[in-house]
This record gives C-alpha cells, structure tokens and sequence, in this order.
C-alpha cells in the first residue's frame, strides 16, 4: 500500500439526507478536524442544488450519474449529470493527482446503524473495517460488488466506500447518530495517519471480521398498476442486519395479511423500509452473512 | 348534540404522509370498512398533485389554505389553492348539507403515538377523546386554540380534528402505526355511531382527561444568515409529551454544546424534530398538562 495523500469527505450526495451535509459545512467551518498531518483532507458538499431544495435530487440520483459512460457523454446536461462531471473535475483534477480515498456520507430509514458499504473485498479496506468494527459494534460492513457499475460516486477510486448511517428520516438530524458519524470519521482519518506513519493501529491478529455480502433485492408486493399492496412486516421493521428464516412473516397488507420470506436459506436483510427506495422498486436488499479472517 | 350525518376521512393533506394516503386508499377500495348504518363516511385524498410527487406540497402547504380569506379570494391559483377550493366545495357543497366531522390524517416524524388535535375544547370532541385515550393509553390530546385561524382543514367544521401519528418518516409505511390508525379510526367511527344510536360508549364517569394546551413554539438556534446550528438534544429526541423542566437540555451544537431550556415552568414538548417544520422555524411545539373532568 502506497501512502494516502488525499482524502475525500462527501456529504449530500443526496440532498435531504442532512447528516453528511451538516458535518461536511462543519468541517469545512472548522478544517482542523479533518486536518491530518501525513494527508490533505478535502470536504465537499454532492448535490448543491438538491440540498438547497431538501430534496434527495432535483432531475435524477446524482449518486447513479457516475458511470464511465455519462461522464464522458457531453450530451447530458441535467443539473445532476453536470454536477457529477464537475464532481469528477475536483476529485480527479486533470494534470495533477486523484484523490486515493472518498468516504461519501449518507443516511437511511433503515436501522443500518453505522454501515460501511464497500464495492469489493480490498484488503486495506477489509483491515479498517475491521479495525473500525472492533473499536465500535455498531459498525457493520456490506459488501456490494454490483455496485461497481452503477455509477455511485464511491466507484470513483479503489478506496472509496460509502458511511450508510440510520434510522433517521430525510430531511433532519439525529444529534447522537450525527456525534456517532463524526467521531467514525475521526477514527478513519486517524486509521490513514497511522497507515502513512507506520503505526497501523492493531488489531487482534486472528480477527474474523462479518462481512454482509449482497444478494439481490425484494420489491414490495405491487398491484398490476404498480401500485405497492404490502409494508413491511413489523416483524422485520427495524431489524437491518439480522435473520430472516423460510417462513418468517416478511410483509403485511393493509387488509392485514401476512406475506412470508420463502427463499430456501436464512438470509440478512438491509435497507429495509428506505423511503427513497420505493421508487426504485426496493424493500430490501438481501444479504448473507459471513466471516472473513482478516 | 344533533345526530351525525356526514364524516369526512382525509388522507394525503400532505403528499408524503402515506399512513394517511393508503388508509383513505383502502377505504375507497373498500367502503364497507367505513360505513355505519346511522351516518355516511367518505373517504377523500387531499392533495393530489403532492401524492403523486411525493411531497408535502406542490407549491404552498394545503393544509395552511382554508382561511376564509383564501378560499373566497379568486385570484389564488396555485394547485394547492385551487385544490382547497374544491375540497371545501366536496365537503360544504352549495344547497346541500356539509359534513359534520373531519377527520383529517397526518403522520409526523416526531413521536406522538396517536395523537389527537383539536382546536378547542370542544366538550363532544373532549368526551370523544376521554373514551378513545381510556380504551387505548398511546392517544393523546392536543389542543391547539390558535389554530383556528391558521387555514387548516380541520377548520372548517366544528368537529373537525387531526389524527397525527409518529414517528414515521416522509415517504414511507410503518405497519404498526397504520393498524393501530386504522383502529383508532373504527373506534371512532363506531363512537359516532353509538351516539347517534343513544348508545354513547360509556366511560368512568368522574374521568379526567389528560389535554395538552399549545403555550407556544420554539425554533433551533440559528446563523444570521437563517442556517440551524443546533440538534435536537439526543435526551429531547422521540420524548414527545414528557416533561422538560428548566435546566434540562434542548439543544446540542454541531461542535457538541449542549444548550439548556431556559423557561421558567415545567413544559411538554411535542412535535420535537418534526422535518416539514424546519422550514417553519419550528423545532418543537412547548405545551402545558393540565387535567380535565369530562
């Protein structure tokens, strides 16, 4: 591993998630914090318009208009595809070097606690989620291999990952998961300052760290006319991360009926109930849990 | 008390409020569950446009334009005042009777279980509430005198009332709240029809009622240039209707300083962290317990 020499904070890559937003104004008020001595970190506000708005965008997701294609596709002139090109422009400046890592600061409906969302089984990033995990439980790690092609900004570089914290509703804060997020973002810088100085924090040698690796996604149960005909099961409300059993009540209509899961195995559901989802035909993703030696 | 002839249930008021959206959508699909033999129910989506956006509002707040004002004035014409024109025109028809009971559904982010609001302290309203908070302990009653004049729809009738559930955040389902909804509704519609019946569900008659009064609201501290820079303080969070005394904390800044309430009497904070309310330069509504014989 080469050293770290820039660092990316992202905040309001959706507009209405205000977590990020509000810590990534602060650290550009207060740069101290996120100043480190062996790296140049660098805070940055996504969707600008969107966050003026209080909306998740204003034409489309910003956070699916970093594919290989649209940046280079000059023909697309919606705020979110200009936003994204300009986004590129600061991260990737031409002539001089790239960042080496984003860490791109979202929230969720979901009960996802502090999740760490990765696009592959780095190394260097499976150690600091694992550093990460052990000094706080509350830090999941998701592995979501799809993703790499789906324009999310964290694709940008090898090191970028996405902060997934929740439940908390669009369009507030929640202090105690705010203080969580910002002092998990102290921790990482602090992780990069040690890497750079040859003082990897360390952690248990034989740490097996749990990874939740993606399977697929469940819509909701929908009529002919899209319209949704299910929530999700209070059974399942809130529990992001833990077992969901063949059998086990998955949905309930509004006449009251339950819906079952009959996949053939225990899977690990996230993102469960994300309100911007709905549109996108998501309920939840599916995931299986499993232990990586790292 | 005449009989009851008329109930108007409203959903979707506010476009991103589905509890009360799928309710008023199942009652349309069917009927049955809202007809009693001594009165007529109808069951009403508010704001149409909004719905299907997914917003609060199109371009103003709906449930802000029934004053008397706005609904005579003809030179209004955003969506939101000409929808208000024709919901007033569905619920008060020219030469026909009006509706005698508006139900007006709403879901909050902050966590008001089931709460009830009137707009003063109606004794049929005040009886209706002492019955539905004795059967289920999770109701709450709220009065908000000042609200009369502020253009809801709940104004527009003299048993016109708010069902506000939480917390659930914009754009999505909760299950648990949209049954004990659901029930809660039932349970009044068969209150209505046991009074019209002479039946009127009896309760402990030296009862006394538990009311929430409206004192006032309270903003977050905020920049000269309007920017909030303070949280909800994490021992406020989700304590709707409790008791913040003086010296107890409200706020925390983003840097971490706590800000203490700074009244002078014990008070009852509701609506706490409500995010349509940021924009109001409202971070919760301060109210007064007082017990009432009904």
């Amino acid at each position: 591993m080469n050293q770290i020499e820039r660092v990316a904070i992202v905040g309001g890559n959706h507009g209405n998630e205000l977590t990020g937003v509000h810590l990534v104004k602060m650290f550009q008020q207060y740069p101290n914090l996120i100043n480190r001595s062996s790296f140049e970190t660098l805070a940055l506000l996504g969707n600008l318009k969107a966050i003026e708005a209080g909306k998740r965008y204003i034409d489309k997701d910003l956070n699916r208009c970093f594919t290989n294609q649209g940046l280079q596709n000059p023909q697309l002139s919606s705020y979110e595809d200009t936003r994204a090109k300009a986004i590129l422009q600061i991260l990737q400046p031409q002539n001089q070097p790239s960042v080496d890592v984003i860490v791109d600061l979202h929230s969720t409906t979901a009960n996802m606690g502090l999740s760490l969302i990765f696009c592959d089984l780095h190394p260097f990033l499976l150690r600091l989620g694992a550093y990460l995990s052990s000094i706080n439980p509350m830090v999941k790690i998701f592995i979501n291999q799809e993703s790499r092609e789906g324009g999310f900004l964290r694709s940008l570089c090898e090191l970028g990952f996405v902060i997934e914290v929740g439940a908390v509703a669009q369009n507030i804060l929640n202090a105690e998961l705010f203080h969580q997020t910002e002092q998990l973002i102290y921790a990482i810088l602090d992780y990069f300052e040690g890497c750079n100085q040859g003082n990897i924090p360390q952690i248990n040698s034989t740490l097996t760290l749990t990874l939740y690796q993606y399977i697929g996604t469940i819509d909701y149960p929908r009529s002919d006319r899209g319209e949704i005909q299910a929530m999700i099961h209070p059974q399942l409300q809130f529990r992001d991360y833990q077992p969901l059993n063949p059998g086990d009540p998955m949905f309930v209509t509004f006449e009251g009926k339950d819906i079952f899961y009959e996949g053939a195995s225990t899977v690990y559901p996230i993102f469960i109930n994300e309100a911007a989802y709905y549109e996108k035909g998501i309920a939840m993703y599916l995931t299986q849990k499993q232990q990586q030696v790292v």
